[in-house]
């Protein structure tokens, strides 16, 4: 169905060239064949890369839509000079005037996640991981303190990948803590996290969805059942009202959505970067 | 030390904005202190928006520099008529041109993670996170067949964050392995994977780095003394030759240049996309 090629290309891994080129595909209501082409760090690969796009055109007919962030300049000057393909490119456009606002000469540094881990930063977001992934689903109480946030939520409402997530991108230590029916008959959080209120964050979910998810899980069970789930919703709902936690639910949003809609409510002191 | 405020705008998350703006930070060596600003999705929060870059800008005495992706017209046209920044706007640089390459009009569809969590594309992505959760570490030898890729390596060779992102960021449904002492006495593969060879992709590591990160874990443990690493990591790349299993070291990497590598590598047919 496709009626285009677009080749990502890059003499990194590639990764931001990708999210700059979906993100402005995401702009057209149209189908397309994506080509990834990283690490092109000599001017021989780039000759090779350069064969396949201008073959690429010559079957098709269409130019393809080439989305790259090559900082080598002889890397990059064989696509300029040969490639048959619509050249979009991020740091040739954009570095230039960069440059003169800030009176620097940009450093051409290929890839902007090698020697990453030598940095404080990428060891704290591995550290991060480790953390969240000790931490999720209640596993552990040890070190809560040292949790920058921690989410509550029944079950399957979208505290671990948003937790993992929080983690990945943004190296943030996300705990996550499931509010179970003891939770409920008690009427009270789980006793491990009443001294942590401030970190805290509910999910919530329509329990149809809820239901729906479970129900891949473990179907016709009472786990999954409609009515138990809007049981287990309503009193979560009420739970985290009563103890005046702040909540959204991720019924309808990404994982993407929900983890920056709660750094914009937690904003971690620690990552006012 | 920073001497530059910067920020990212959007309608959306400003994950783009932000994936932009830091792969051209990264090309200057140049501190600045970042702002995310997500959500802007009225004129009033976008008025709101420019008075604090303003405010910036006055109280600094240069102008910070603005990443956006917004999408909405008229927030744009707020920012490109009052905000006293330096406007890098990767949107309305690029889909112009490629609405003329195309023969298409763009959407202007905000948030392209919006809506994410009804395409199926979405849903196989959180199916991948829970995969590898599941199958982290060996947990689980259920549903082996269904892996996209089984990464096996000594004890804190990366497998684990590998596995995360290799799930998160591509929808892959990675499981992974310790290689063990007992699999070195045995001098073969755990046994569930061996029907599994062609999936298999192995991490190693430098001894003096293993060794590093196990005592951060377990100071003083035999787990991380350096000789004990060194066998390890010896033990492992010579099973991975003997058995012809592709391999990289991860000592120097990122994880998005371990998942990128892998990825070439193993070139899922359901990612070919």
């Amino acid at each position: 169905m496709s009626n285009r090629t677009v080749y990502f290309i890059s003499d990194g891994t590639g990764i931001t060239a990708e999210t700059f080129g979906n993100a402005l595909l995401a702009q057209f209501e149209t189908s397309v064949r994506r080509v990834r082409l990283p690490f092109l760090d000599s001017v021989d690969k780039a000759h090779q890369a350069v064969r396949q796009i201008n073959h690429t055109a010559a079957v098709e007919g269409k130019r393809p839509l080439v989305f790259t962030t090559v900082v080598n300049m002889d890397v990059l000057s064989v696509f300029t000079n040969h490639c048959q393909g619509m050249m979009l490119d991020m740091f040739g456009t954009f570095v230039e005037p960069m440059e003169q606002e800030l009176g620097l000469k940009s450093n051409h540094r290929v890839g902007r996640f090698s020697d990453a881990s030598k940095s404080k930063a990428y060891n704290d977001r591995i550290e991060a991981i480790n953390f969240s992934l000790a931490h999720d689903d209640g596993q552990s109480h040890r070190d809560l303190e040292g949790s920058d946030v921690i989410l509550v939520g029944v079950s399957r409402s979208g505290k671990t990948p948003t937790s993992l997530y929080l983690a990945m991108q943004y190296g943030l230590k996300a705990s996550n803590y499931p509010l179970i029916p003891e939770d409920f008959e008690r009427r009270k959080l789980p006793p491990a996290l009443a001294p942590h209120k401030k970190k805290i964050f509910g999910l919530t979910i329509a329990p149809e969805r809820l239901s729906e998810i479970r129900n891949e899980r473990r179907p016709n069970s009472r786990y999954a059942n409609l009515d138990n789930c809007r049981m287990e919703v309503s009193e979560a709902e009420g739970m985290m009202r009563r103890e005046g936690i702040r909540w959204l639910s991720t019924t309808t949003k990404s994982i993407e959505e929900i983890a920056t809609t709660i750094l914009q409510e937690i904003r971690p002191e620690r990552l006012e970067y």
